[in-house]
């Protein structure tokens, strides 16, 4: 059914990806605190037949410096799990994937909440795993700071061994329910976790039935080499960034090649890289909607955004238009600093031209045409083994997701390219991914 | 408005509450994996005005021995804070209150997700703190096995402290929104938390905006002496289990009077005893339903039910008939156990007959009769200063809840102690409790 159709997601963000989507005037900057434009959203994207909608996180605010805190809004959002439960009994099929972190949360609190997502969506519960690398995050959290790049990633893989054992630990069917007899529970459907090790120790069962997907979808983004084994050991889908044909290509061979190694197969794993379209009926007025958007990032609100994704404290000390300074390789995400140094490089880049960049997309993929022009760029990365699909990162919501909606989707079905019905309830039928034997 | 009405809640429980509702004809067997049900009992209480509805937890299974839990129903629920929110988006004035834990939480991540509750609700969450006395439960969490009681409320005051101050890092009014002009945020409405305790360092600002009750509502139960005086500092909301008028209303005559040495009146507080009705049209119909739930308790299950009240591994050592063991205090909750062991002395009660008055109401106050019984009955310990009001415990739903609601709210309305509509649109202004003001 499925093998040579691409999947979609929608990357939902309060205000847009842009950074300066709430200045624009088909925005709402109120966004981030009013849960029906987030459902609103989530019933767009399910119309249209995404298999996901994706939310982001760090449990902090976003800028440390109060005047770039002033002019951006990047600083408040809903809990994603609440959110995501908000969107579950508002929705009926499409997936609901939130992000959360391995560095400050323990595995079986997780993991039940999980559990409870997917039970309270009927399987559509997903669960983006990250190791946290801000270090404004860090501060919420512990007194010694951000931990190191290797050692989140050791915890980041004890966890998920934990949490999979938790999920893993009820059987189907373990909850017999006969009233008559009085047998509520069949004990040897049960399996007591006995995870004794570095980080954890967890000896319980989960306290609920087993859930509809058994476990969870299993997100990852993680793109450095213990990145990318961690996700080829245990992630269903790679949310990715590549800005050229040939970098993507490269990540999908990768990632994909990894799969062996842990007794995977190919198709196991999904690898949608994030794309951020901007749509017009002609090519002008996609050019026009961007420009627009572009218009409102004052300078230093964009050179202090590409500042936090190079993990630097400032960059205004350094000129404008001048290129990226030399820098070391920080804790923080190394994918994306790569990302943004290779593409400085490339194409010759000064940071005022970086900044401006990485305002638009967030380091992501950028298309600005007509659907046709999308939809072939996206069947071009697709058929060449770039992508399975792709993480929709509209600039401005609503007016960005109902573009790509209303004219995209419907291109890439007359393409035979998307799905025209759901083929399942569950989030991993949709995606057509297993889920995972219990390890015995 | 209000002074002179009592407030009520009602205590969602899957099954009901008592220990072999899930048994009963009437009962929705798999209710713990069935979000509508739940979505439906909220709606049902909103009805009927209650103030607010009412999630306990803990994060384990809660029964240990196999043969026990394949009889009681006793494992399998929803998380409480995403069930939260999925009743949070399908109701729009009743209060929602979960239990979460201050061991095996931080608290900023806990306070940023009862702040996201609050902002989806419109104003209406509620955190039931609790400290986590279940063996089960440290089990899933620590290699250390259970805190001992006094370290546990040693932690719980630095964690409400903090996550106050978390909820206090954002005005009302800091986000500006101003599009026009490119004003996001005013930096002088943020005030950065710099707590630095025993068990937390957190140094960051609240990542949303202030939520609509600016701190949402802070229930708790602990009746210890240390606990008594957590709540006197922090609590909005006092859930207390009292069987006799006596001990009632000395319990709150206690806790007011503690209110003062931390600056509080006797309003600011509620005590909201729990109260379990069995509710007929005559007493005897009442009485014949209370007997058909009693007849369905295997006595291994109801014994082994009040061996886990008393943080005892097992009670089938000793003789049903006989009198309770001689015991020694232990670090599990110390007010329940105290609770059984004088009712036991008091009524020269046999460990069968307190299994079976325990799998009924869970050590609360229980009133079998007519809705003028009832009512009789709550507002006797209204009127008395022994309540301000009543959490309500459903021996079985949907059907105990839908009697109450149904003939005892009415009876109460028309006696002038109960609203006919909610006063205000959050819990606090509906439970006429105040924000606390803004520790400098």
């Amino acid at each position: 059914m499925s093998a040579d159709q691409m999947k979609l997601g929608a990357f939902l963000m309060a205000g847009g990806h842009h950074i300066a989507a709430w200045r624009h005037p088909d925005a709402h900057a109120n966004a981030g605190a009013d849960i029906s434009h987030f459902i609103q959203l989530a019933q767009m994207a399910e119309r249209a037949k995404f298999d996901m909608v994706f939310i982001e996180d760090a449990a902090a605010i976003r800028e440390r410096n109060p005047e770039i805190a002033s002019q951006a809004a990047r600083s408040t959002s809903f809990e994603p799990l609440s959110l995501l439960a908000a969107l579950a009994v508002n929705t009926s099929h499409i997936g609901l994937v939130a992000t959360a972190s391995t560095t400050y949360n323990e595995p079986y609190g997780l993991a039940r909440t999980f559990a409870a997502l997917d039970q309270l969506s009927g399987g559509r519960a997903g669960w983006n795993l990250v190791t946290s690398a801000s270090d404004l995050e860090a501060e919420n959290f512990v007194s010694s700071g951000l931990r190191p790049h290797g050692q989140r990633y050791e915890r980041a893989e004890e966890f998920a061994q934990a949490a999979t054992t938790v999920w893993d630990s009820v059987d189907e069917g373990a909850y017999v329910l006969d009233a008559e007899q009085g047998v509520y529970a069949d004990p040897a459907k049960l399996h007591p976790v006995d995870h004794r090790g570095t980080h954890f120790t967890v000896t319980g069962v989960l306290d609920s039935q087993r859930s509809p997907q058994g476990r969870p979808l299993m997100v990852q983004a993680g793109a450095s080499d213990v990145g990318k084994d961690l996700a080829a050991r245990t992630a269903d889908v790679v949310f990715s960034a590549a800005q050229t044909m040939g970098e993507a290509q490269a990540f999908y061979a990768d990632v994909k090649a990894r799969l062996a190694k842990f007794g995977r197969q190919a198709d196991d794993l999904k690898i949608m890289p994030g794309v951020s379209p901007i749509v017009g009926e002609t090519e002008s007025e996609a050019r026009a909607k961007y420009d627009a958007l572009q218009e409102l990032i004052p300078d230093q609100v964009g050179v202090a955004l590409l500042a936090s994704y190079l993990s630097l404290k400032d960059l205004s000390n350094h000129p404008l238009d001048g290129p990226l300074p030399d820098m070391p390789q920080t804790d923080g995400i190394q994918s994306r600093q790569q990302l943004i140094i290779d593409l400085g490089r490339r194409e010759n880049l000064s940071i005022r031209q970086l900044a401006r960049h990485f305002a638009g997309a967030r380091g992501h993929w950028q298309l600005i045409g007509t659907p046709v022009q999308i939809a072939d760029a996206l069947e071009e990365r697709f058929r060449g083994k770039a992508a399975d699909g792709f993480n929709v990162m509209p600039p401005l919501f609503p007016s960005g997701l109902d573009d790509f909606a209303r004219f995209v989707v419907p291109e890439l079905q007359r393409r035979g390219l998307f799905r025209q019905e759901y083929e399942g309830r569950t989030l991993r039928e949709n995606l057509g991914v297993r889920t995972p034997a219990r390890s015995s």
